[in-house]
């Protein structure tokens, strides 16, 4: 892997370990690839099998494919599905979504955590452990399985996971360890058994394989918009990931000259846990940490996103694009908007991009003309009890 | 379409209606494909995204392949997944699973009734109604929304869907309709409303394209193995339509010269409703109908296939295969092994035919040199916490 480099995102220093924050500042740590000019075209990666991860083995940091084979399903990319009846319903009759909620773990969690424990094969790790509140964790113990590696989910007391998230880890044999607090304890849990050596981390940023995975999102909008990339896409913002993932993705494919242009990134909280949106609004950095007050979901309500949020704001500022909270109520209506005019059931953090997405629209921040994608995250048959009473509840 | 003929696989004669059942015998009506030599090659299906079922515009009887696009959601072929560490526990190393339940309505119930809405569309139906024990409630409801069509689905107060199915299908908007009795009598009461004009009938059989796209199965495992076809492909057995239809898009291929040989079909019964396993023990070719037992589930529980019954026996005996009852303990330890190996969450439907390929290599009738397929059909989110109570209860 001669054309991977690693490099900080906090003092751009070149670090000398992938795993773990930057010794010198306590940043994030990335792989940068540097490929020469020909090396990855655009016929080169339409040529192959649409496979969710393996399609784009040259920017991925991974010794052999095989690995990825052995952690995954033979998932292929999500669907970029036009809905122009439900585009039309709300002023933006070019919206396609980005399918991610039909992938194995009904979440697109998947995309992470296939990389994490393909990364654990090859580096000979044997158990690997995650703080979640639940779709990280189903996806971490169904690939670990399959990869034949034991998976430790740490959960938070507070904003534990759904009835139906919960069945599934137990089905997974997962080893559950719940702490009190939320998922902030659950995160030091993680890392202080991972200073023991009781585990590898799959926590993001410590670990670069879950943002390495998660860009896949990128490259599959661009390579699906036949490589001109929308003029808007919509993402789900908790700890930062969801929008920094596939910004360095798409970043990536424009580097290389296979992507036309940067789309506007919009990254959308819940109104009850915003810090980001905050930042954004002041002009600022720096996070203020704010205590999450969860009402429809436990899921996105990271409460300080120390790494991920400054990334995450030079993202959105850097394509033109914004921070949104959106409240409930407008969550609501774009769950029964998915479910009556498109089929598609999802739980509350997978329609929270579309919320925005909608709320921008009737803000008239966004031309009726305007081709935009949103991520579709998270499946209703994460929860579908809650969400079926969410629905109805009109 | 002048490629395509009716034809009944009761008396062979030429029905001049493609919906419903044979006016002379009452047998199924099917279409038939006459495609002229080189008009559909290998090369020709590789060179397509595999979509799900628009990969297979040729084999299927749409005027628009643009019905299949109204009615679907970008959904594309389900892996074929070599799965050797569950396979070595089992004696059958070069094992593979078919995952068809990573389709979006979480079984392989997306094949059939995409193909039925987009039926209902080219035929200007604006309902469409069926009787269910919930898998295909779920997918006739997501498909019927994404169409713009409206769903009844008629469910039997015996045997009822599971808790998270009957929240997909109020999530979805479906209009449920109960009956006192089980599926039999929820069947009667579509009949009784398609004949009253009421509404399009889902019903296998009666609707060939239930058939038509669930034959697909078989096109995928087919190109899937290098157009070798597997030695044995498991399949679970309810109604017959299962066994049925892939049996038949195996079989148009290998009409084309695109399929080696057909594979040995098997047809995996649940011991406590298995009359198609009584017959062919029988050697007969009647069903003598039988009150199901249920027990892990209320899917595949059909007590009497008068029509798909005969067609599979047809099936399994033609190609060599043969027709397996399997115990409950059998398809818990099918159900434990898939979660335990190999990361995989199945419903003991999804597990069935995982089950009886398992009893197969176990009674010696399987050599471990075999490539085996099995359809994996059901995913445990259908019913979370009754799949992870049913796996932990060891």
């Amino acid at each position: 892997m001669e054309h991977v480099f690693l490099h900080c995102t906090g003092c751009g220093e070149a670090p000398s370990s992938i795993m773990g924050l930057c010794q010198a500042c306590g940043g994030a740590v990335m792989p940068r690839y540097r490929l020469p000019p020909g090396r990855l075209s655009r016929a080169t990666i339409e040529a192959r099998p649409p496979l969710l991860l393996s399609a784009w083995a040259e920017l991925l940091p991974f010794h052999d494919p095989a690995s990825l084979a052995s952690a995954g399903f033979g998932e292929m990319a999500t669907p970029l599905l036009p809905a122009p009846r439900l585009g039309r319903r709300i002023g933006l009759p070019r919206l396609h979504l980005k399918l991610d909620l039909l992938l194995p773990s009904l979440s697109h969690k998947d995309r992470p955590h296939t990389a994490v424990v393909a990364a654990a094969l090859e580096q000979g790790g044997t158990r690997i452990a995650l703080a979640s509140s639940g779709n990280g964790g189903a996806a971490l113990a169904m690939h670990a399985r399959r990869a034949g590696i034991e998976a430790v989910v740490v959960l938070g007391r507070e904003g534990a996971p759904s009835p139906s998230k919960l069945a599934r880890l137990r089905t997974l044999g997962a080893r559950l360890e719940w702490v009190e607090g939320g998922l902030d304890a659950a995160n030091r849990r993680v890392e202080a058994g991972a200073a023991a050596g009781e585990w590898l981390p799959a926590t993001t940023w410590t670990n670069p394989f879950v943002v390495e995975g998660e860009k896949t999102i990128g490259f599959e909008i661009a390579r699906q918009t036949g490589w001109r990339g929308p003029d808007a896409l919509f993402l789900p913002l908790g700890g930062g990931a969801a929008v920094v993932a596939p910004w360095k993705g798409l970043g990536e494919l424009q580097a290389l000259g296979l992507l036309e242009r940067m789309p506007r990134l919009y990254g959308a909280q819940f109104a009850h846990c915003a810090p980001v949106v905050a930042a954004f609004d002041r002009g600022d950095e720096a996070i203020h940490p704010v205590r999450p007050e969860p009402s429809l979901t436990s899921v996105l309500m990271v409460g300080n996103p120390r790494i991920g949020g400054p990334l995450a704001l030079r993202a959105l500022r850097g394509t033109g694009g914004a921070a949104r909270a959106v409240p409930d109520a407008t969550v609501l209506r774009a769950m029964r908007l998915l479910a009556a005019e498109e089929g598609i059931g999802a739980e509350p953090a997978g329609a929270i991009a579309l919320a925005a997405a909608l709320q921008e629209a009737e803000a008239g921040r966004l031309p009726p003309e305007a081709e935009v994608v949103a991520l579709v995250c998270g499946s209703a048959a994460n929860d579908p009890e809650a969400v079926a009473a969410m629905v109805e509840g009109a």
